[in-house]
C-alpha cells in the first residue's frame, strides 16, 4: 500500500459545531475567536447571489469555473489558466501532495496544521523548521534555504498562521531561486493576503511567471466570510494547472460557492470597509491585551493574533476551556509542533465583540 | 514524478453551461435531458433547508458530519463509522485511487467515465470488460471473474450508466468472493439505486460486514436534483472509512449540503413521489421511444434510457447538435469505450416534458 497513512490529530479552531453538541448551546449564543474569519460577516452581495443561485443547484456546477476564474483573474492580475478553483484552498492542498507526492517537505514550525496533515496524506515524511518565540517566529529566509537539499516541497503562510509573520515578495524570491536550484517546490499560502490594505510587497503572484516551482494557495472563505461554502484557488505554472485538473473531481466546485465568488470580488465597498474595520480593530486589541496581567500577544498583520499566557502560571487549554464556560471560543494553540503549550490565538472582531472578549479574559485570568 | 497523468477527454452529460456559453441562451430555455436528475427537481423541504443554513455559512462546516451521518445511517442501515462523506460521489473516488493506488483496474465498458478519470488520477493503467451490445450489455459475473487475477480494483455501475443494467447483490456477492481471493477491491457504484421502488434485491449494502473488500459509492445529487451542490458518501469497512479520512480534506462537505441532504434523507414523500413518477414515465418513454424509427432503446431500469441510434443512419454526435439547435440537449456517447459512435443517452422526464423530446426527435430523424 506504499506510505504510511499516519492520521495526524485534528484539531482546529472554528469547530462550533463540536462546541453546540458539548454544550447543547445555540451557535448564536456563541462568540467564536477561534476562526479567522471576516468580522463582517456576510457581504449583502453574496448573501443575494447565494439565495439567487439556490435554484440551479438542480444543474451540475460549471466544470470550468469560467466566470469566477475571470473574477479572479481580473481581481488578482493572474491568467486562467494559472488558476484551478477548489472545494476551499485546503481541497487543493491535498490535490497537490497526491500528484507531486512529495517524500520529503519542510514545514516552518507553527503553521497552519493542514500542510503537514496534506503532506502526510501523500505519502510524504514531515520535518519542522522551528521558528523561534524570541524573535517573534520571524522566517530567515537564508537559514531556511541552508535545509532545503533533499527536500521536496516547502510550505510557506504569507501571512503566517498562527504568528501573524510576514515575508517581503523579494525574500520569497530568494527562496525560491534557492529552491528551483534544489528542485523544491514552493507552496506559498496567501490566503490571508486579502486582509492587508495593499499587498504588493508581499503576494508572490507577480513571481508566477518566472517560477515554475511556485504554487500559490489562496483561500477566499476567510476574507468573505464563507468559510461553510468552502472556496479558494491555486495560482500555478499552466502545465501544473493542468496536472490539477486531471487529478481532481471536475465538479469540485459547487455551484453557490462559484456564484458567491463572482459575487465577492465585484463588491469593493465589502472590501474597502473590511481593511479599514481590520486594520483598526487589530491595533486596538492588540493595545488592549497587552495591558491584560499575564498575557503577551504578538504584533498582528491581519485579523488573528497569536497571545504567549506563560506568566498567567496554567496552559492554553486551561484558558481554552473557561472561556468556553463563558460561551467564547478561543483557539488553542498547544497542540501546533514549534509551541509551547502556553499560546493561544485570538480573532480580530468588532469593536463592540471585543469589548467582551477582554471583559471575560478578564474574569478568567484574574 | 512516478505515475503517467494522462488526462481523460472530459465529456459528460449535464454540461448546461457549456452549451448556455455557445448558444447565448439562457437555462431555462433548454431541456436538458444529457444530465440524469430527478425530474421533480429540488424537494420543498431541500429549497427550505439551503434557505435556512445560508447564514451558517460564516461558519466552518461540521468536520463530522454527524447530522448527515445519522441520517444516512438511519435511512440506509448502516454503521455511522462506515461513512465517508463526500464533496459528490465522485470526489470520493479520487480520494479512493489516491489513497489505493491500484497498479491495473478492470472497468466494464460501457462504464461511468469518472471510473477511468479516477483510477488514471491515481495512477493505474486500465483494462476494459467489454459487454456485449448484442446481450444488452448485462455484466456478466461469471465471466468478469476470470480476469480478477493481476487486477487491483474493479468498478461496477449498479445499475450501470449508460445501459441501465441491474445485477443481483447475489451475483455480486460471487463477484466480492472471488475479489476477496485475489485480493482486489470492488467498487460498486449505487448512485441510480434510490430511483429503483425497492432495492433489496440489489443493494450490497448488508454485505459489507463480511467483504473488506466492498466500497460502496452513492451520489445524493441525483435523486435529490442537488448535482449543483455536491453531496454523496462512501460504504466501507469502518478501517478504510479511517484512511479516507485522513487523506480528504476535512471541510469537504459544504454546510448548505450537509443541511439539505438531513432534509433529503427525511422526506419521504418526495423519495416516493419521486419513483412513482420514475418507474411510470420511463416506461411509457421507452414505449415512445421504440415507436420512432431510426432509434432502438434498450429496456431501463431506473431514470435513462441508451439509445442506438445506428439505424437512422448518422452518428450520435450529428443527433446531438440537431437537437442542440432545438434547444434539448441529449448525451452524446460516443466517447464511451464499448460503445460504437451510434448511442446515445436521454433522461427520462416529467410527461409533458418528454412529449416535447419525442416531437423534436421526430423532427430531427424523418
Amino acid at each position: 500500500m506504499g506510505a504510511d497513512y499516519q492520521a495526524v490529530s485534528f484539531v482546529h479552531g472554528g469547530n462550533v459545531h463540536a462546541w453546540a453538541r458539548e454544550r447543547g448551546g445555540a451557535l448564536s449564543d456563541l462568540l467564536d475567536y477561534s476562526a479567522n474569519i471576516n468580522p463582517l460577516g456576510l457581504a449583502d452581495s453574496v448573501r443575494a447571489a447565494i439565495n439567487q443561485t439556490v435554484d440551479q443547484v438542480i444543474h451540475y456546477p460549471d466544470v470550468e469555473a469560467t466566470m469566477l476564474k475571470a473574477a479572479i483573474s481580473s481581481y488578482y492580475q493572474v491568467e486562467p489558466d494559472q488558476i484551478t478553483a477548489g472545494n476551499g484552498a485546503v481541497e487543493l492542498l491535498y490535490v497537490l501532495t497526491h500528484i507531486i507526492k512529495p517524500k520529503r517537505v519542510l514545514i516552518p514550525a507553527p503553521a497552519f496544521s493542514e500542510y503537514e496533515r496534506a503532506a502526510r496524506a501523500g505519502g510524504a515524511a514531515v520535518e519542522y523548521f522551528y521558528l523561534a518565540p524570541d524573535e517573534n517566529f520571524i522566517v530567515d529566509v537564508n537559514l531556511l534555504c541552508n535545509f532545503l537539499p533533499g527536500i521536496d516541497m516547502v510550505f510557506i503562510g504569507n501571512p503566517n498562521n498562527p504568528t501573524g509573520t510576514l515575508l517581503k515578495a523579494g525574500q520569497l524570491e530568494y527562496l525560491l531561486q534557492a529552491a528551483k536550484q534544489a528542485k523544491v517546490w514552493v507552496v506559498v499560502d496567501e490566503s490571508f493576503m486579502d486582509f492587508l490594505t495593499e499587498d504588493s510587497e508581499y503576494t508572490c503572484r507577480p513571481l508566477l511567471k518566472n517560477y515554475d516551482n511556485l504554487i500559490i494557495i489562496h483561500s477566499l472563505t476567510k476574507f468573505y466570510a464563507i468559510p461553510g461554502l468552502r472556496l479558494g484557488f491555486a495560482l500555478t505554472h499552466p502545465a501544473l494547472a493542468v496536472r490539477l485538473h486531471a487529478a481532481k473531481d471536475p465538479w469540485n466546485v459547487n455551484s453557490l460557492a462559484q456564484a458567491a465568488g463572482v459575487a465577492a470580488l465585484a463588491d469593493s465597498e465589502y472590501q474597502l470597509k473590511s481593511r479599514q474595520v481590520v486594520r483598526q480593530e487589530k491595533e486596538q486589541l492588540y493595545a488592549e491585551l497587552k495591558k491584560l496581567s499575564g498575557l503577551k500577544p504578538l504584533q498582528p498583520s491581519v485579523n488573528y493574533i497569536l497571545i504567549d499566557v506563560s506568566l498567567w502560571g496554567r496552559t492554553a487549554t486551561e484558558l481554552r476551556n473557561e472561556m468556553a464556560k463563558k460561551d467564547v471560543l478561543i483557539r488553542d494553540c498547544g497542540n501546533y509542533p514549534g509551541l509551547s503549550p502556553y499560546f493561544i490565538r485570538v480573532a480580530v472582531k468588532l469593536a463592540e465583540q471585543n469589548i467582551i472578549l477582554l471583559d471575560r479574559l478578564k474574569q478568567v485570568l484574574r
